[in-house]
């Protein structure tokens, strides 16, 4: 029984004088988030400023993300490979507003042993030009396209804004698509699809709904024709971006000389995306559904979908550990992630720490169930209990974790869409603000008036929906009045 | 089809003008290797001096390594986690003997963005200081233990020594295992466990046959209290280290203040082990089965086991296209990597192409076969061609994969076998290993008799046999003739 225990047994345990969060999450999120993430045991500091450790428990909710994205991206014709974690500060500096946008937060090996190197080596900030420089070899002729390649790795970012684990780190985990086409039509087809597998992921496993949109040209990504974006809003009013898609359109592939032959004998440049997801995605799931017993994961992704918790009775502990490990054998073929905790914690105890740790199931096993031949389940999105027979258990759980994953996705989605506003002047855009919200207006998307936005209200152009980009409206600027406008939702942001 | 031909195509064909080696293995193995690993698409040099591109399809090779160990680690109750990439100078130099052992290789990180850094960061050469530094907070209690983490990273360590890929790089993809236990016994049963683990994988999957044991004083990692070894014999003559599995008792413990309070209430030091395997491991399987043609891959690890190439003759395109895709879903129903060449380049280019690519088993299917309902299934590590039923196929094919994969480990531990010597004298000892091979001798393991075997052979202590250590036996040592001595493994080494 040791062993079932031991399956996603964490360490620290015995050190823990205060398990459970002393702050509310509607009082102070920042507190609140810091408080939960350490005290779930997804992530510790680390002695390098800005660099976390992953433990296990997130680590596990990282793997379950790649296995789910990494078979997307494998069944639309994707391949993983591994470029270079250090790249030549001359290759860096070949696409101009690439460098300039990364250039601030790159960190630079200089030296290895006793020897100062010739030139200043690059820790990958994202590894376009690492990657464009081999593509500029691989690619010769219209038969190697498309080219389609991904890759998982770490990237750092030696930001110097307030660090917060998953939201900001100075180093993350990552996957980067880098793919080469032979048109541009089908490159903004890639840029496209690979968006909709990032939103059909956030939304239906970490059940977090999210917009689909444009960055608008001083949001885009260094060196893109133009970026598009998946971002959510945050119970704190912030918004997050959750992943990006690029069109690179040829602002690489010319700089990099990616040519091939085309199939009437031209020489052509090729067009290119990159898109990526990283760890921050986990940050996103954290705000938008922790309450203030702890972490509360979705059942999808989350490592432990149901913990089975026996109310061991002085004299019938054998009965009640032979009964839960029945129950734990009817989930387990059923394909459940379950745990049986029988640690000699006492029971509300358990309860505590599971809840903490956010398992979206609790079973209960004690004297009275047992007679009964019952069990008892206990939500952990609504807190709601649940007697069910023991034949039932297994199926009951199933149905529940699906119940529960939809949920949590309605959920999120109603509070996100509550918190969306149109406005039409500076006042009620400040106010909406103010108030955590999320704000749709017209804007003329001048400089001046994404300036002015900013300085008044702390708010930045999210997107443009995707459905709206490229029409030009006949309505006025909330800023300046004039037209045409373009619809664009703004919010303060991560 | 397209699609099938897409699940596994790599680019850059057009651009071969050359296709097959232009050396024999036997004649120049050095040129041989680097000739096979850029033409079957394994790696490409890279724009930093001495760091590869791993191209899918060795990643592909990497994913089925990682996919067999990481189960095999989980079910022996590690769970993965993640620690940063970067770590602060004076964290490495808490460990004397490791510090020393690895900082003529370190890459460091001394500015980021415009800034200096006040304190330098090395980018891991190994990680147990940073983790330690974890582990030191993390454990308080025999509760807390045993402490099972691993973790899949790349690490740097920038050697002068000339790069080839897989087998000598200054970036590579690893695997670090870091546990911590109450006792010495639990530790050093973990030491053994996971070598046990490699020398299975490495024989099973990768069908090269290994030697444990143990490493002298003189070629341990640096800070352990001993090392553990899987190596193997090359054909040419020099050994590979495959795996190793250290057992670093308290040698970390101590300086990271690693203490636990124990049942008894008495608070200490912990003992520790440390485990990794490499992309290493791919150069050695290249090295061992590859032959003039290119790869030859075992088929548990292959990307593709088996690839069906139609001959297409005129007028008959249709039928034997059609016919070529019913063998295809016949293989894949019984879970075979399968992948159909339907190309428009000529037969024989993809013959060779594929051999070069060392896909096990190649099935021909033309207008014969069809008229016979027959296929021709040719085998890459023997060229033997079976005619088979198309009923009988998918079945045949199966076997033959499993028949292949113990083919190729006989084949290659016979050739070790071969290339085994017991040795008494120096003149015997130099002239074995002239002619490549590895030798067993009595040694005092004294330093002086270590490089006297150096100097006149270029041979080093391989390893102690894990049956031998220990053992101290009444024979005269090969060089010094003193007694009494052990049994070693002495080769030149990669």
């Amino acid at each position: 029984m040791g062993n079932k225990k031991k399956e996603t047994a964490d360490s620290g345990r015995a050190d823990k004088k205060t398990i459970g969060l002393t702050v509310k999450k509607s009082e102070n999120i920042s507190e609140w988030y810091t408080q939960v993430v350490i005290k779930s045991e997804m992530a510790d500091y680390s002695p390098v400023s800005g660099c976390m450790v992953l433990k296990p428990y997130s680590y596990e909710i990282w793997e379950n993300i790649q296995r789910v994205l990494d078979a997307e991206f494998k069944a639309t014709g994707h391949k993983n490979a591994y470029f270079p974690l250090l790249i030549p500060e001359s290759l860096l500096m070949k696409e101009k507003e690439h460098i300039e946008g990364f250039s601030p937060e790159v960190a630079w090996v200089t030296e290895a042993g006793n020897h100062k190197l010739n030139e200043r080596l690059a820790i990958r900030p994202t590894s376009e030009t690492i990657i464009y420089d081999s593509y500029s070899r691989w690619v010769r002729s219209w038969r190697d396209l498309p080219l389609l390649i991904n890759q998982w790795c770490s990237v750092v970012r030696w930001e110097f804004k307030y660090p917060r684990p998953f939201l900001r780190t100075r180093e993350f985990l990552w996957q980067e698509g880098h793919t080469v086409h032979a048109s541009k039509e089908e490159a903004e087809e890639e840029v496209v699809k690979m968006l909709h597998i990032y939103k059909n992921f956030v939304e239906e496993y970490l059940a977090v709904p999210v917009f689909e949109g444009r960055k608008t040209e001083s949001e885009k990504f260094a060196g893109a024709e133009y970026t598009l974006t998946i971002e959510s809003l945050m119970p704190d009013g912030k918004a997050l971006q959750m992943g990006t898609s690029h069109h690179l359109g040829q602002n690489f592939s010319k700089p990099f000389n990616i040519q091939f032959l085309d199939r009437d004998e031209k020489k052509r440049y090729a067009w290119q995306t990159s898109w990526g997801v990283s760890t921050r995605m986990i940050g996103g799931m954290i705000l938008v559904h922790g309450d203030d017993k702890g972490l509360v994961l979705p059942p999808r992704i989350a490592p432990v979908q149901a913990v089975i918790i026996p109310i061991l009775f002085k004299g019938a502990e054998g009965d009640i550990l032979k009964y839960s490990n029945e129950l734990y054998d009817a989930l387990k073929e059923k394909g459940v992630r379950v745990l049986l905790d029988d640690s000699d914690y006492t029971a509300g105890w358990k309860f505590h720490e599971w809840e903490l740790k956010g398992v979206p199931l609790r079973v209960e096993a004690g004297p009275r169930d047992i007679k009964e031949g019952k069990a008892v389940i206990v939500r952990r999105d609504t807190g709601e209990r649940i007697s069910v027979g023991k034949k039932a258990l297994a199926g009951r759980v199933v149905s529940l974790l699906g119940e529960i994953q939809s949920a949590m996705l309605e959920r999120a989605r109603k509070r996100v869409n509550e918190h969306m506003i149109k406005v039409d002047n500076l006042n009620d855009f400040k106010d909406a603000i103010k108030r955590g919200m999320m704000v749709k207006a017209y804007c003329s998307l001048s400089s001046d008036c994404e300036e002015k936005i900013k300085e008044e209200t702390g708010a930045t152009p999210r997107l443009i929906p995707l459905s709206e980009y490229g029409k030009k409206r006949d309505e006025p600027c909330v800023i300046c009045g004039k037209k045409p406008t373009t619809l664009v939702y703004f919010a303060r942001a991560y």
